[in-house]
């Protein structure tokens, strides 16, 4: 087993517009430090969680990074190795940025890395999303694989894992703003129908069409008329108060388009060059502010790299 | 005004399995015969309409092609010049095949032409598609657009005219079978129900932007993959006698992919070359011949000229 090593996870940006359930890409910040080293004792233990407020389980089986890493070692027929994780979270839960796919994916590439390396990136995509599926319920990589690897990512079939990566053109930028509101991620699932009209169905399905064309032949004016959300936003927007003041403002800002991050309350913009981008951030900020609602803003290139070794 | 045009508009493929009323591309075969030259009255007039069993109504605005070269004078405001118009259909009607659009497609392309060619093949869309509504009664243009222009093509937004072209990998073959069956296209229609669950959206959206990333990589394999209609193929293949006899047929013989082409009953197959081509279509219609239904098959590339002048 080789010494301690450090990994950075990046936050993610699920379902893109029109892209529900199959489409996401990496941030370059926040994300999450993934530290591991050899152990004391027998099999994996997480000695120490920062920066959850005290909200994660330490237990293995409980926590998301700790059932990644896992059934990794199960794989590679490692249970046994000694091995000691520390979890740093950098971001917040229930922001809509991908933090459990984050630690996911942070504790496969470490453990990985410990282990002398014996998978490829790619064949660690699996032990992350079953990390993923602890927190989240669901077996879908559409956070877990962009976290992981980098870029925007296609999903074509979360049961399969079968996904792709799509280009993405020089100069689009990245503004990510995540208000302080607290969404629970229950709600924002209940909230959504099991249905939807064929009629919405052919438009976002015009619209998915037209975003992955964009962004194979760089066209940024196929890139904005294809960022709408004609099923889910409409629907997760209502739990998120000044949505639409939110959108408006990135808008007029020069956004190419806007839309909800994951299940929110994070919304993102992607831009065709950083000019109007900085003051876009500090005029959401401000609205928040005057609404008493605190925020962060990010922002950032599409994360390229995924999670990365210090 | 010129001398007589004769121009040749090839039959289409709309929907490709997972693009509903998004995607189409054009065929080389069959294909109808429009021909125009100067009239001996003021206006437009169809003078011969042959290959439609006197079917087709000569009076302008009840004739697909009629409407699509009278909307294109009037725009032109040439509504007064002299034109007689002859329509040699050389494909059935109701047959999936996007016989009106042909029509259309065609009338507009030789009706531009007999008139100097003002404007460009893609300025022709909007009236061709207003031709086919009148044989559709919906305004779209995934069988217009790919019959027109060639190719395949992607229609992000119908009430737009917003298209894009595709790229077709080299070596990609088409098998159309046309069953000698008679479906009515508002009983196609009447089938499909107007909500689709969310869940089949998601795998819908995964194979239509696989399908669309398989196309701009050349990866046959996605290709293959994502030529999956889990939602219109289902309910329209109850109206298509031997639909999966015939579907199991031809993925048998190493089709990329089947669906049905348009609303039916002629369905399509990818192929990522043509050595069993040939037999797949000769089995196809052995099997129908057994059950009494007639058949025509058609072979090839996919049309990347559209409509074109003899």
């Amino acid at each position: 087993m080789r010494a301690g090593v450090k990994v950075y996870a990046p936050a993610s940006v699920a379902n893109v517009a029109c892209g529900f359930d199959v489409l996401g890409f990496a941030l370059e910040a926040p994300g999450d430090d993934i530290i591991v080293r050899p152990g004391k004792s027998s099999g994996l233990k997480i000695v120490k969680i920062t920066g959850d407020q005290g909200k994660l389980p330490k237990q293995i089986e409980k926590n998301t990074a700790g059932v990644a890493a896992q059934r990794l070692m199960e794989h590679l027929g490692a249970q046994d190795e000694s091995i000691e994780m520390e979890i740093h979270k950098k971001m917040p839960f229930g922001s809509g940025l991908g933090s459990s796919a984050a630690s996911a994916a942070g504790a496969v590439v470490a453990v990985n890395e410990i282990l002398g390396r014996p998978l490829t990136r790619r064949e660690l995509l699996p032990f992350a999303v079953l990390g993923e599926q602890v927190a989240d319920g669901a077996y879908h990589a559409d956070n877990v694989a962009p976290s992981l690897l980098g870029g925007l990512i296609l999903i074509r079939d979360n049961q399969e894992l079968d996904f792709y990566r799509i280009p993405v053109p020089i100069g689009l930028k990245v503004l990510l703003v995540y208000p302080h509101i607290e969404i629970l991620t229950k709600a924002a699932r209940d909230i959504i129908s099991p249905v939807v009209t064929l009629e919405n169905m052919v438009k976002q399905s015009g619209n998915l069409a037209g975003l992955i064309t964009g962004f194979f032949t760089s066209n940024f004016e196929l890139i904005q008329n294809s960022l709408n959300d004609h099923i889910i936003e409409p629907q997760r927007a209502k739990l998120i108060p000044h949505f639409s003041k939110m959108k408006d403002l990135l808008l007029e800002s020069g956004a190419l388009g806007c839309s909800i991050s994951g299940a929110g309350p994070s919304i993102f913009a992607l831009y065709n060059n950083s000019s109007n981008i900085n003051h876009a951030g500090l005029s959401v900020q401000k609205m928040l502010r005057e609404n008493n609602v605190g925020s962060d803003v990010y922002i950032s290139n599409i994360n390229m790299a995924g999670t990365i070794k210090y």
